[in-house]
């Protein structure tokens, strides 16, 4: 027993995502006005958000850009130790790209990237969201009111990226990121690494890696917002039809991770989850699920296959789409 | 900033619990047929049962006792080398009792009690949950399969334990089982701690400590299993009222914690809670949240003020109960 | 069998309802912010609603005035033949108080009051629901979207009117307006009528008379409005909390009815429910169930009891309403 | 408005539905086991069951057959009055078959057929579920206990039947029967009938009509059972999948009728909808919603596709089914 090896615990949670938009109007109605996020501030071409659960200031950062994508991955440290730990550690290794005074909301950061080229950065200080008097919850623990208005997302859950390399990736978040190894879909036997799901903390995963199949350079497959029942997700689902919003997949089931999932683009192109369900793993000596072609299946526990765009699309977008039928953004 | 203290991770969670019951037969009826637990075990007097959806053999050990209450309480430790220094620095603080070749389904288990007096124990090595034909699960990830009888309950959640001092038991929570502090009820003026709400972990609480009115002595407010959706506590409702059990309090909101809960006794008396909803705490510099006599008020966000007897019974019961109207158990 | 009397099938569902209220503009701002009803027309101190699910153009009127209340009860007819089949057993029958041209959205109308001195009237041309774009559903057969914004109630479900005779308001109900009786409250050995649930169709009730223990005149004491889900009335907690609008009653679940309810005051003062569950009566031969007063016990299945205000408040209010402790509308 | 022709009152309601199954004893399993329902009866290869909140004694009747498919469909009469106006309609429209002396729990029954062919009949007397010690319910307006077994479906609710020429059987249900029809797919500028949805009630449909694409005779498409809330259909998918049951399309949404459903195959073949949503259609001058080409499109809201096999199966099974991917019933 004694060759345990400890479990780090340096990287506390997801702090923040940036999303790249060439419709950053559009992409702000659907964040604000259809998922029900608030805008907290807005400058320079991007604007910050968040959930009404979110702790945080600001969760997700919109940013004009010639083309979808993600930007900047923000993990939150455990301490103001762990994040001196782990810069080191990052910058030893060579994956660091140096300190920034940190972005709207956060204190000093650790910029680096992932072995994919993912832009991350690592920071502890971190501005609590103040609610307004129009925003302040009459529930003294909850960060700010449900605001009832569409969807009504309540946090930032997790991102599916695309890589070239799942196994480096993979290893990377392991050794370098202190996350756990939940899930994996591994294919030829053992051979092939398709897709691996990781966390800091009993959540199911807060990153997921995923092989690009088109062998892109460090593309986003989905950034997944939480909801507190099944019944939200399909509530959400109601709502994206009323506002014409494309629903790719779902509410269905996944037998990995277990998540009641719905996926949508929103109008600048990348793909959003609703998300609820899954489990929380608490097993310090959780041995990672792994499931195999035939064990795995479509990824589909129940409520219809998912389609070939699942697959093949993703953002930045790359020649080849042709898979994707379904118009990608065309409200009425 | 360097003064920030960083968190112990030592407790990975709350692994199994003891309850006491006179009335062992019914009482098995109500775990495995209301609630649809599984009996994996029994032997001299005791049955060992779990939720469909915890990883371990055995979550819940009911033996019986002249008498309700909560026998002993096993915590889950990290790895090998975090149950050395908890079991080490126990000790040192007088609260150790000495090993144990650990109960079903554990491996050495050290053995300690909190100031209260309540019996706990810490262990690392578990029997890992292997189903059988007929309770594997089509669900690679899920350790047995939905059983679909009764309640259902998933996993086991947290204790609410009574005690004289609350700060004093508090403190050892925090400091010996490096347990965080998420939400407290302090009342004239931060001067009389009534409860606090503690975890190893993001989920709000494992454990909670609150005063006991009648300063018993190391008794147990109630022992709370989860379900994934509120809407399957109302089902629980339903399923409990068909089957002539008491419901105490509930279906109904929590202001402290969010939790969505029903209480119930089961037939040996101990009081028992069906829980879903509450909030997962990712900060690591999550502010305690404090409520006073104000803020507070009676605890209930929505659904129907908690009775008498929620702050008037506990296990073992104690003289003085004349304000529990109820039938205790009463099934046609 | 050749007794068997056949149903009449001439009234086919509560058409509208008008509330009367001290505070027009803050019962506005509740039906339409809180609740998410259509303000579709206003016009003279008065303003007409509808949920999003209601096919007519109106079914709810608020009208100022100096006390709350319950303004005029419209009924459908199920034909045009059968509005003067109608009108004229209730004018023979001397409780018809003639024809008006309707109030807007409604043709011909014949105006009559029940035992009570409730006023009503009986109408079959009804102006149907023209969404506009922005209120025009991606659902061809849902009269317009699903707003998104509050509780969004679907649809107009009931009303429950207090009465000094219940027995005779009840007869009336059945015998000139057609209507079924599906539940009872009898109290003293069947002796007393307390109250009775009827409906001109399989929705369980549409209208019930209850018994005024003030001895009041033809007073409300509720007016219900529908969501398709349990987790709606759930979410419409959290909802009217976050308003700062006072929750008498609920979520919880009706033992007659099985209706899964939440009882709140509108500003006016009028008491709303949020209705959903309860049950559809096919049966032709169904045998109104009756409670006495053992079976009944509080009228809840589980939830919480109902308090004192329950019975003793009601509108327009009438002194001695002093076990009404809470705040009839206090939002921040 | 002189023209508006009454609506016919005559049929209240589905009352019972015989299923054919070449598989008696797996029938069995999954209608009681599987989906809750209890087996109140049992002779000569037959077995009567019902739903915890059917009215009646018995509403489906599993009978061991060489093939699949629907055997006598049910209708109870408003009245004994209403059973010999229909019976003589019936007659004399050539579509009688003759009284019997009624199936267990049913009184006489004039027999008939639909244009197509499906055996149908008619009756007034039916006999009530009498609950037993184990089966009665807590609640006194529910005919028996909640079971909390399996998906525990609460009643009977609909029928969609194959026919070779809808407007022909339409037409039937509408003049002989008074169903009235709610809505419509018609496709080709409104020259086929390709669906018509009917229901004597309030009800959205008992009875839909859908062109047999292969020119079968008198098939069946599907038998649905209702459920609550939409959760119940999600938790009912958990339960077919850990019972190795196929679904074969849903959990989703249908854009015709709002029916939130899930769709399977009993063991014996005959496909089984899981269902609940929808709406109730309260307006007597209801305008029926008649959906082409465009608009219906594939049929679904949101939640996946319907495979191909939705239109090519049904029971009888014929030739050509080679769409079917999936096994029709293949438990571990």
């Amino acid at each position: 027993m004694t060759e345990f090896r400890e479990p780090l615990h340096d990287v506390a949670h997801l702090g923040a995502v940036e999303l790249l938009t060439p419709k950053p109007e559009q992409s702000r109605w659907f964040f604000r006005d259809v998922l029900g996020m608030e805008v907290v501030h807005e400058e320079a071409g991007s604007a910050w958000l968040r959930g009404y659960g979110d702790a945080a200031a600001a969760t997700l950062k919109l940013t004009a850009a010639p083309a979808a994508g993600v930007g900047t991955i923000a993990w939150r440290a455990s301490s103001p130790q762990a994040l001196q730990r782990r810069a080191a550690a990052l910058d030893a290794a060579g994956f660091g790209d140096g300190w920034s005074n940190g972005d709207y909301g956060r204190g000093p950061s650790f910029r680096f990237h992932d072995p994919e080229g993912h832009r991350m950065e690592l920071y502890f200080v971190e501005q609590r969201y103040q609610p307004s008097e129009a925003t302040r919850s009459t529930l003294k623990n909850l960060p700010s009111r449900y605001p009832a208005r569409g969807v009504s997302v309540r946090r930032i859950d997790h991102l599916a990226l695309l890589c070239n390399d799942v196994a480096a990736n993979r290893a990377f978040a392991q050794e370098l990121l202190g996350l756990r190894l939940h899930e994996q879909v591994v294919f030829d036997d053992g051979a092939t690494e398709i897709g691996s799901w990781l966390s800091p903390s009993p959540l199911h995963h807060q990153v997921a890696y995923v092989v690009d199949v088109k062998a892109g350079h460090a593309r986003l497959h989905h950034f997944a917002m939480w909801v507190d029942e099944r019944e939200d997700v399909l509530r959400a689902a109601d709502i994206l039809r009323e506002n014409g919003v494309f629903i790719e997949a779902g509410p269905a089931k996944h037998n990995n991770s277990q998540g009641f999932y719905l996926y949508s683009y929103e109008p600048g192109g990348n793909r959003v989850e609703i998300y609820s369900g899954s489990f929380l793993v608490l097993a310090p000596d959780f041995e990672p699920v792994r499931w195999n072609e035939a064990d795995r299946g479509t990824g589909v526990y129940w409520g219809g296959a998912l389609p070939a765009s699942f697959l093949q699309y993703a953002t930045p977008d790359m020649p080849g789409d042709d898979a994707v039928a379904a118009p990608l953004f065309d409200p009425h």
